[in-house]
């Protein structure tokens, strides 16, 4: 497959006239006037930017079937009245439907890859991959639902080696899993080299809870267990002291920030100035769209910038460049993902309609990706295979009548 | 003009197969099975929702042009070395294309009237016109320019009565003009009864140097000098008192909120919570593009919403029905403009695209609207004539390249 006459961005600035080569689900070459020897009808890109594939670093992705039903709630009222009450209903049809719907999201997004934690991980793999989509999956597992931490290695079994799919171990939080359902949870992953999932210090009460019972941090008690390695993506981090920083640091674990969530909850915000100064890997995530309520990472980008901005008074900090770093670079790093722009890498990629005027002046093609986009994502390629082209997923709308569907008999 | 089979929002609810029918400039009615006298082809509605067109509070279009040229600055090195020397370097002509792709931006999130405070008021308001927008358009008044005041009349004559254009007073700040300038300022608005376009108590350290040197908070001052009234658009108004907000409400006056300007700028966040439990007519603005940097209502829907929860720890106010609220209903009542989907009312609208995946389930549509919405806008319309349909703004290419033009001069 070639994409003839691409934009792409290199040293910041947006060069035009680039091919980009791609065979046997890799980027295969990268530079003016490449052939194709294939049959395969070439892309245009004039007029086109192309950027690697973007990482959605945490969501809960059959939740998109939730979104909207139930917004601006305490948190309490929100999970007892509306939120555990309908998932005691849901069902593996439920999950494969809203799954698909948000696939189709984050195709739209430029989004190839994301990172999830639910029920039904193997629905959710199944559904993904007929989406064409790179996942990580992790079954959620806590100990009111003992059942669920038996799931996991089998789970990985069927999975592991896939193209797509890489199977991961999602221990929901520290305040929901005993110390031997994380032990045991850690032995899993260790056993395949998986990462873990967890949700960690996300609200205060939760670091109140550990510091009072435990006289640990949930980021030390973690530690005290062994689970920070670089194979751990720990979720929000929005209440961690500058100490819990350097450990994870020391530890390279890699942060997923999920500031739109964080603050739609009233959360917090959390201090990436000091996780960025310890040395972090900090990625960025949308979470689920019924504490969002979408699956943007440009949105996510922006809040993120603009919100940490704010909260410490330095405007000059969490630049654009440094946003844009954090939602490729370091989320490839934190997933161990070859993506980029070159031979060699993962073609997972997206081509951007640059005629949008948000995109205009064409001054500063990376702040106009992080605070101006606003749509006009018109391509998604995964593994080499078209997910969307010019804007058209085919199969849309029967999705959305199915997801449709399955959420009237939910909440009927 | 007739709008066939749209769906609209009834309590709250999607309610499909509704007919607009538009005349004159008006709604003239709005039900199901209408007929068109005139020989105009009928919009086809299905799949799309009508909303009454937004209203962008506050912005200096113009500075569109300067999208991307500096971001993520301390606030006087931006000034002193970015944005003074080149808007030294403006000319009526970078205004007139700045404005015009400003304009192309606004249609495409469905804004059909904004405020707007800058120079050169009369080359705004004619390419402004020339886009078909609505607007409330004041030339900036401060005491460096002492030139500026003198024009303010004499533009208010020339455009007084427009159908589209409404000319209004804009002192910048209680702190960039004399008390004898915005005693003028306010002698013309209540000549021509005219709106009062101005920043206030944007940043800390403002409302500190009027506190120390005159007693009086921003807003007291303001209110000594008469100016306080319901055609007052006071914007920003991050750091005022509860006793502010007290008097604002009383005095009638109307505030404008920032929220991404305001966060990007690091000013802080206006407590919104305060000025509604006081009464105040809140509605909401982009800021310029320099400072935001992009001109969607939408963004600053969710922004506000999810910043605002966070901020005061109540993730059960500042609803989405809230927000759409402020930014429908409150900002008619600031402007004076009778908008809404019902007879008599401007045909000012938009239609939406409801094929998108962020507005599915279709569950809760103002949620959507304010927390999920993400693209779709795919018709505009203002004063009755169509803008953009199905994506399409006639003449959009030779904008983008003429802004680009007047850009590469400007930073040449």
């Amino acid at each position: 497959m070639l994409i003839k006459n691409v934009s792409i961005i290199e040293s910041g600035q947006l060069q035009p006239g680039r091919d980009i080569l791609i065979d046997g689900g890799k980027i295969t070459n990268l530079g003016r006037d490449l052939m194709d020897e294939s049959d395969d009808e070439p892309i245009d890109g004039r007029g086109k930017l192309a950027i690697p594939g973007l990482i959605n670093g945490h969501t809960h992705l059959a939740m998109t079937l939730l979104r909207g039903y139930a917004d601006d709630m305490e948190l309490m009222p929100w999970l007892q009245e509306k939120i555990w009450p309908l998932e005691a209903k849901i069902t593996e049809e439920d999950v494969f439907w809203g799954v698909k719907l948000g696939c189709l999201e984050q195709i739209r997004f430029g989004i190839t890859c994301y990172s999830d934690m639910y029920y039904f991980p193997d629905t959710t793999a199944q559904a993904t991959k007929e989406m064409g989509l790179r996942a990580f999956i992790s079954g959620v597992v806590f100990d009111m639902k003992p059942e669920l931490l038996a799931q996991v290695d089998p789970f990985i079994r069927r999975w592991k080696g896939d193209d797509l799919i890489t199977p991961a171990v999602g221990p929901h939080a520290a305040y929901t899993c005993s110390e031997e359902t994380l032990q045991k949870a850690k032995e899993i992953a260790d056993r395949h080299d998986a990462m873990i999932h967890i949700h960690l210090s996300e609200t205060r009460e939760e670091v109140d809870g550990f510091l009072l019972s435990k006289g640990k941090s949930p980021v030390e008690y973690l530690d005290s267990l062994g689970l920070l390695n670089s194979r751990l993506a720990a979720v929000h981090c929005v209440w961690i002291s500058p100490e819990d920083c350097y450990l994870l640091a020391e530890r390279k674990a890699n942060v997923v920030s999920c500031t739109e969530s964080n603050l739609k909850l009233t959360s917090g915000i959390a201090p990436l100035n000091t996780m960025m100064k310890a040395g972090i890997n900090v990625c960025l995530g949308t979470d689920g769209a019924s504490s969002n309520n979408n699956l943007s990472i440009f949105e996510e980008m922006k809040t993120t910038a603009i919100a940490q901005k704010n909260a410490y008074h330095t405007p000059a900090d969490f630049s654009a460049e440094q946003i844009w770093h954090m939602a490729t670079e370091n989320a490839s790093r934190a997933f161990g993902l070859n993506l980029g722009l070159r031979p060699g890498a993962f073609a997972d990629l997206a081509l951007i309609d640059l005629k949008k005027p948000w995109f205009w002046p064409q001054s500063n093609i990376i702040s106009h990706l992080v605070y101006s986009m606003a749509g006009g994502v018109d391509t998604t390629i995964v593994n080499g295979k078209v997910l969307m082209q010019s804007g058209v997923i085919p199969g849309e709308e029967e999705i959305l009548e199915k997801a449709q569907e399955r959420f009237l008999r939910l909440t009927s």
